[in-house]
């Protein structure tokens, strides 16, 4: 048996999320339905982050254990080939037997995208949430700031994960002015635009942690709650003080790092 | 009566093209419909450039005569209300009586998208022509150069338009590098990634004008064609000597400019 790493983005639009279900595609399935062909008996794939129905993945990795000793590009090749056009595998490489996506990640970075404009895009509704209300970028920021370090983020968490303990770690946490080629009518394409992007990096993340952290950017935005209340927010731990868990389509996981 | 000048923004993907035909939803029967219940009556939409199916718009302009009093920012609102997300209105004006959308228009800019890349990306499926064989970009260049000024151009016109004449001239054809901040997996954000952009501005354009040149600065890139063969081509006027016509949907109508 050898360990694969792959290294994958995917739109999410399509697929009840990371995770196999009975439900419909996800794109777990798809890669082990891949797999299992390639090496003749069922395989499991192990992804860094079990990202939801419509949640994105720029840089999604994922671990799999399988005897076929095809080399890694053709491995790849016939992942494109059979995989649908919302997934692609970028990289393909051994990794040690020991590696699994989900538990040797040192960190991950997820990247939520907010289009605050009157008008939206009508390209980006599914990778954007839209918010007409001119939203208080500074505050947002203030608040974001707040979040970095060590701190219990039970406040944060949606029933049914199956984290042990609600303690992490954020390494950075940030709002920013992002570009995109397709906004909304009218909007210049260089100038600093209405794309809000808010990326957090941290050593692990709960059930719908960075959502409801980012439903909760959004309300001290939109005046609704003040930047400084961060920090007693974290200390109550009540999942009911923090703002409503934003909707899927604005996520996307941008990168996983390994040691 | 009075003549108003819209502004909008369109997904092409969904839709049979711009003009209203029996077999599905077109942008102008959908305009032409929300603004027939302002109206309490027909009216008719003129677009300044009839894009055809799966084609998108960043600036498109509509012009319609309605004697509605509505104020402007109702109608634009209206029509954001019942228009489907893929298409926005971005600007109603009041336009003087003449305003004909499209004859009163004195250039158009279209922009056609190549992701040059071996892997696609898999969030623009609908918004590039992707190409994995290295494109010479150089020479396409230099191909691209050559269109400007007042020319022939039956080399590069499909038949069913209804050009009286096949002389056009254009004032900028231009292949640059663009950005696009959802590319093909581990491509970087930042640096020069491989949107291939081509942009070309001129007073009018023949039916499937732009994606026969693109199509052929294709051919160019690939090697198959040499980038100092333009000249031969415009003076031939043979659509047969020119490229194959690019898939729809790479290409957007970027503006159009009024006296």
């Amino acid at each position: 048996m050898r360990t694969l790493k792959l290294t994958l983005s995917y739109d999410g639009t399509p697929f009840v999320g990371w995770q196999r279900q009975a439900t419909g595609a996800s794109i777990q399935g798809l890669l082990e339905n891949v797999l299992a062909r390639l090496e003749g008996g069922p395989v499991t794939v192990h992804g860094a982050g079990r990202t939801d129905a419509g949640v994105h993945a720029l840089g999604q990795v994922a671990s799999v254990q399988i005897s076929s000793s095809h080399p890694v590009d053709i491995i790849a090749r016939a992942l494109n080939a059979s995989l649908p056009p919302e997934v692609r595998v970028g990289r393909v490489e051994q990794a040690t037997d020991d590696f699994h996506a989900r538990f040797s990640a040192r960190s991950k970075t997820y990247r939520y995208r907010i289009r605050n404009a009157a008008i939206a895009s009508p390209f980006e509704s599914a990778y954007v949430w839209h918010i007409q209300d001119t939203l208080d970028r500074p505050a947002m920021q203030e608040a974001a700031a707040a979040l970095v370090g060590t701190h219990d983020f039970a406040a944060f968490r949606s029933l049914g994960g199956d984290a042990t303990t609600t303690v992490r770690t954020v390494t950075a946490s940030e709002v920013s002015v992002g570009r995109a080629p397709l906004g909304p009518p009218g909007e210049p394409e260089d100038g600093p635009g209405s794309l809000l992007v808010y990326e957090i990096t941290g050593d692990g993340f709960l059930r719908h942690m960075v959502r409801a952290v980012a439903g909760t950017l959004v309300a001290v935005g939109r005046g609704q709650r003040r930047a400084s209340s961060m920090a007693a927010l974290l200390a109550g731990g009540h999942r009911a003080d923090a703002g409503a868990t934003a909707p899927p389509q604005g996520l996307f996981l941008v990168r996983v790092v390994y040691d």
